[in-house]
Order: structure tokens, then sequence, then C-alpha cells
């Protein structure tokens, strides 16, 4: 069951099977490569439900977008007691934790509540949907329309197929993404582009998002420093807002504007955080949010699996170095930092279109626009997708720069 | 300075100026008329700043969306002691409000922290947006580019000219909408169209958004009931979405998508919560919110101003059994209802174009998806706007509809 494909040799990848049938994959990154080598002493016995299958996903006739009715979720494990930590290692023993190992460097498995899953009932913990009806791209930037069946085609409905993945960066409970060592951080960055090339060979999958929610302002429900991975049946509004944009400037230019955009911005310089070999940080000129910042390569590449090795290293430490400044952004009363919560996530090629206009790149972002005071997304932006940002970019940047 | 051109006759209508030339509206709706009787009497002799003018809007290059950054409204007023409340009438005395009255029925004013603002400095409370430069519509719609002065058309940015102006409902400060009488609601109805109808007229205004903010868990800094309109000088991306996807359904079937999706939905019935004569209230198929529900007219209507007097009655009804369901929605503790923040906003034509495929509409939803539970717009929603909605719509009809 160990298989290297994607991961670099130092890292040895296991998968195995939950109790549900959910698969679950090791990523170690330090010897004695411990939790691959546990795989056939811990076993899942938990009395699990039967995994989910898919949902259901209706389409929004005004906009044209895909919404996910995901009501399955409403009971979801909800902010559990530190000893009964779904993420931690189980060890084997009683503790009701969703990783059978007694301990782990980078673990991924599938969403015990997701909000798009096969659609099949098979317990093989395959990457492959199977042969369900797929929607087509977001209509939003297609025009196409929707492939539920329905009585009246302003009610269209499909089946919610695609995966959704859980990562563990650590089985140190009390991490944070950005106290991993540049090891894990790497190990992680190859974690991502492993799952991205797993997920996007999948029949039903249109667009891959590898993401963190880090912080309880927004909404977090697990402490244990996780991301998630959704793979969609679809492009998203937003993705494909950003397709149609970047198309229309390579029809117009013959350029990626993505590469252009950080042509302008390393040109007019203060917006710029860092500075790197193959990478670099800037706040976006329009930044929406109180706290953004956009993480690109300086080279052209679609997706996070087109990144080469050293480019892999250098985006271990450069965004480690981004979250650290985040974590020094804001002095609390008595001069202290505070953690800033945030949102982080790569925008890659969706899988199947644009993916010689698209450019990688990361968007992380945080709601605190001071310390103790949100930013809600009210009327203006909710209402009509209006945003107001009360913070200058250039003022971001300048304190980002200043705390590196 | 009295005039009542939009508002019904049982309606005064007076304007003044505040003491930085912001303007100031009364709509007295019953006798002795009061307010609008002391505009002479009372004065507002605040020593205000020089009120704002236009700040700042910047084009997203990635996405074409148009976003403020209003970086003067960070120090904005926030949560005042009661006895403070800038929205409380202030009688002429010596308590900072932003109302020179001993007393009003509804009042509106320019907003002291505008997102968008007159370019001129006059302070004459002209509704004229002085020679500047207006922003053509948002490309997400048009694809058309930026009117904005640049070094590098990725960097574009023009005046943030528009309006931003606040209404409140009632001099009560602790009244809710909900609470206000059929008589009052009436009266704000008339308010919405008219200023929908003096802000279209507005040289730089592409769009009119009225809208309400309501509970803390939106964001609210002012517990005083009010909502607030804003004029923007684009078409917003949202608002450019339904434009697109109205005009593509007219092209294609020669009908509205709007008045076509009321009549799926009236076939369905099982998501229909109010049915009245000019009015109906549904929960969309595809809701996005935990708690979401549509107002529509039954009449094709482009916007507020062309409501006539039998459907701005029953509006004012209609409108507070639906906010009253809401009120019912959820249950606490001890079983005594919990008010539930929503934000409800009015979606209407944009002024300049698409006004024969766009039908109004009322907005309301939620983001308590259970007592004490907020739905947070995370990874998904924020990153790639993928929403997932835990709640299936049929059941948040089923609950409107018994707590009615």
């Amino acid at each position: 069951m160990t298989e290297p494909p994607e991961a670099s040799p130092r890292v040895r990848r296991t998968s195995t099977t939950l109790a549900d049938g959910r698969e679950l994959i090791y990523f170690d990154d330090s010897e004695p490569y411990l939790s691959g080598a546990q795989t056939r002493e811990v076993v899942d016995e938990r009395p699990l439900d039967e995994r989910p299958t898919a949902g259901t996903m209706r389409q929004d006739a005004l906009t044209g977008d895909w919404v996910s009715i995901a009501d399955h979720r409403q009971n979801r494990t909800f902010m559990p007691p530190t000893d009964a930590c779904p993420l931690c290692p189980s060890g084997g023993g009683t503790m009701p934790s969703e990783i059978p190992a007694h301990e782990y460097d980078v673990v991924v498995f599938e969403n015990r509540f997701p909000s798009f899953a096969s659609g099949s009932t098979s317990a093989s913990g395959s990457t492959s949907a199977s042969g369900s009806t797929s929607a087509s791209g977001s209509t939003s930037a297609s025009g196409s329309t929707s492939a539920g069946a329905s009585a009246n085609p302003l009610l269209a409905h499909a089946p919610a197929l695609g995966r959704c993945e859980v990562v563990c960066f650590t089985s140190d409970h009390d991490a944070r993404f950005s106290s991993l060592s540049p090891t894990r951080a790497r190990t992680v960055v190859d974690v991502w582009a492993d799952r991205t090339r797993e997920l996007s060979a999948i029949d039903a999958v249109e667009h891959v998002f590898p993401f963190e929610n880090c912080g309880e302002e927004i909404g977090v429900t697990l402490h244990h420093p996780h991301g998630q991975i959704y793979a969609y049946p679809f492009v998203p509004a937003r993705t494909a807002s950003l397709l149609q944009r970047a198309t229309e400037h390579h029809q117009r230019t013959g350029r990626l504007l993505g590469a252009d955009l950080l042509a302008a911005e390393l040109d007019a310089e203060s917006r710029v955080v860092i500075r790197g070999t193959a990478w670099t940080a800037y706040v976006p000129y329009a930044a929406r949010w109180p706290v953004e910042v956009h993480l690109v390569p300086n080279r052209d590449v679609p997706d996070l699996v087109a990144l080469d090795s050293d480019e892999r290293d250098e985006l271990a430490e450069v965004y480690l170095d981004l979250l650290r400044r985040l974590d020094l952004y804001y002095e609390g009363p008595g001069g202290s930092p505070i953690a800033l919560p945030y949102i982080a996530g790569w925008h890659q090629a969706p899988v199947h279109q644009g993916r010689d206009v698209s450019r990688l790149h990361l968007q992380v972002m945080s709601v605190l626009r001071a310390p103790g005071r949100l930013k809600y997304l009210a009327g203006s932006e909710s209402g009509v997708g209006a945003w107001i940002n009360d913070v200058a970019p250039e003022a971001v940047a300048t304190r980002l720069r200043e705390v590196g």
C-alpha cells in the first residue's frame, strides 16, 4: 500500500481505510516513518454509520451558481473538548479520533461530513466517482446550463459529486501552521500537490481548492491545525470570474493576466511584502479584506502540481515567513501579538478549462480590521457584492514589512 | 423647503442641512408633522469637521470588481452608549446626535462616514455629483474597462462617487423594523421610493441599493433601528450577475427571469411562505443562507419607484408579517423567541441598463444557522464563491409558515 508517486522520496505515503470505508493517507516525513509502519497494527474499529454518499446541489437560477444543500452537515462535530479531538492520533485506544495511529506527521482523510462526495456507496475509498452525471462548469463563466433533471429548468439540481478532504498538518494539537518546521511545511506542499493531482483525476471534478480556515473568528470548529481540500463538480463562481478576466486579458494581449499583474505590483513596489527567487508576496492593489496578501510564483504555473522541487522548497519557507508576519500584525492591549485569524486558499487552474491562461496564486485574508474588531460582510458585500475596505493596502504592506 | 413629490400626500417631506453641509430630510407621517415644523427652531450647531468628499475606489484586475478603499471610515462611531445615540433626536440640546429635532417620524440623512460621496466640496447638500468621471458598469457584466487614470491599466482607480444615506425608521431607540406600525412601515416604503428616484438622478450613480443590517451578529454598530441606502457609481458584481442571467433568459425566451421564477415557485408550492394579492414571499430553491427569503411583487416592476399605491400598502403589511415570523423563527433555551439577525436588501434594476429585463425583489437573509450558531463565510464561500447551505430550503419555509 506504499506508493510515492508525487511526494518527494523523503516522504513515505501510505493509504488505508477507515471503519466506514473512507480513505486515509499518511504522509510520513521523518524516521522511522511511524504512522505508515503502524497501519497493519492499528485498525479503526469504531462503529461508524455508513459513509454518506453525495448529497444534492441546486442551481440558483438568478445567478447560475450551484449551491450545495448539505443538511446532513448541520450536526457535525462542534468544538469538542481537547481530549476528544478527532484530529489527534487515537493510538488504537478508545478515544474517538479519526486517525487510527499512535503518531503521525501529515495525514489526509475524506471528510466525515462532506459537502461533495462520491456517488457510489463503495467502501473502497476509491478516488473515482462512479458514473454519474457531471454538472458542467459554472454558468457565471460559460453561460452553459444545468445537468440536473427537474420538472422546471429554473429549479435545476444535480448530485453534489466530488470529494472533501481534511489535511492535518501535524499531530501536535496546539500548533499552528506558522509554528511548523520548514521540513513539515515542505511536506504539506507535497501533500497539496499530491491531492490536487489525484482529485483532478476524479471524473466529476472540475476544480480543486486547498484551503485553511484558521481562528474562531472564521468559524473554525476544530482547533487542531488542519486545512481542507474541496474538489468541486463545477467551476465555482469566483473561480469562473477569475477565469473570465484571465481569458479576456489573454485574448487581448496574448499574455497571462497573473504575470502582468505581478509585474505591475513589482514595478509599483509599495505593496510588495516578500520578494523571493521563486515567489512574491504582495498586498493586492484593490484588496477587499482588511488584511489580504497574495503569494504568487514568479514563474507561470497553472497549479500546485506543476511546481518544481526548488519552488516547493522556497514556498515552504516564504509561506512560513508570511504567516509569522501575520501572527505579529496586530498588538493586543499589553503589546503582545494577537494571532491573526485567516483564510488561506490556493487558486489553481480549473481541471478542464482555461489551463493555458490561469496562473496559480495563494490568497490569504483576514476579517480582523483592528484588534477585537471584525469586518462583517453585511449589506453591501453580501447583498450586491460591492466591497468596502476600511484599510489602505499600502498601509497593510508597510506593517507586514515592519514585522518581517 | 417642503416638497412632497414622491411621498404620498399624508407624508410631509422637509429637507434641511446639517452643520457640515450634509442633507437631512424629514418624512413626517403623523400630525402635527412635528419634526418638519421644527426645522426653523432647531439648528445643528455642532462643530463638525468639513464633510468628506469622495474617496477612492480601485478595480480588482483579477475580477473586474470595484472596491471602495474607505480608510477614513476606520474610526467611525462604534457602539456608543444609549445616551449618546447619534440617531436619537437631539432636541437642539447638547447631545451629539445627527438629528437636530425634538422628535421625528422617519428621517434620512447623508452618512457622515460615506463609502461613496459627492466629488464636490459644496455644502449645499446637492444630490448631484459634480462633473467627475463616472466609472462604467461593472466589468463582470459588460467586459468594459475602467475609467480611472493610472500608470498601469491593471491598477485602475476612480473617485468613489455616489452617495450613502442613513434611514432612521423611528425615533424610538428600542424598536425594531418588525415592531413598527403598518402606517410607519408604509412611510418607509415611500421613503425608499423617494430616495431611489432622487439618487438615480445623480449623474455618477449606476445603482441604488436600500438595505438594512439588523443584529450584532451582522456587525451592526448602532442599535437604533435604521437602514442604509448606497448609491454606487457602478453596477456591483452580484447585481451584474443577476442582470447577465436575466438578460440571457430574456433573449432566449422573451420573458422575465424573475417572473418565470416566481411562477415556478408558486407552482412548486413547497417553499412559498406568504401569498398575497400583490406580493409573494418564498424561500429560494437554491438558498445560500441558513435562513433566506425573497419577497417579490406579483406584477413585473423594475424598482421601488414603479410600485403603485396599493402595492405599497400591501408591501408594508407583508414585510411586517415576514419580519415578525423571522422574530419567532428560533426558540432560545427557555422557549422564548430569539430575534433573528438579518440583512435585508432591495435588488432593483440598475439605473441605466437592463431596466427592461430586471425585476424588483427583496432578499432577506440570516447568518444564524441555529440558536447561538453562525454560518461563517469561510474558505469555500469567501475563497471561490461556492456556497454550502446546511439547511434544506423546504424546512425553512415550513417553519416560517408554522410561525405565521
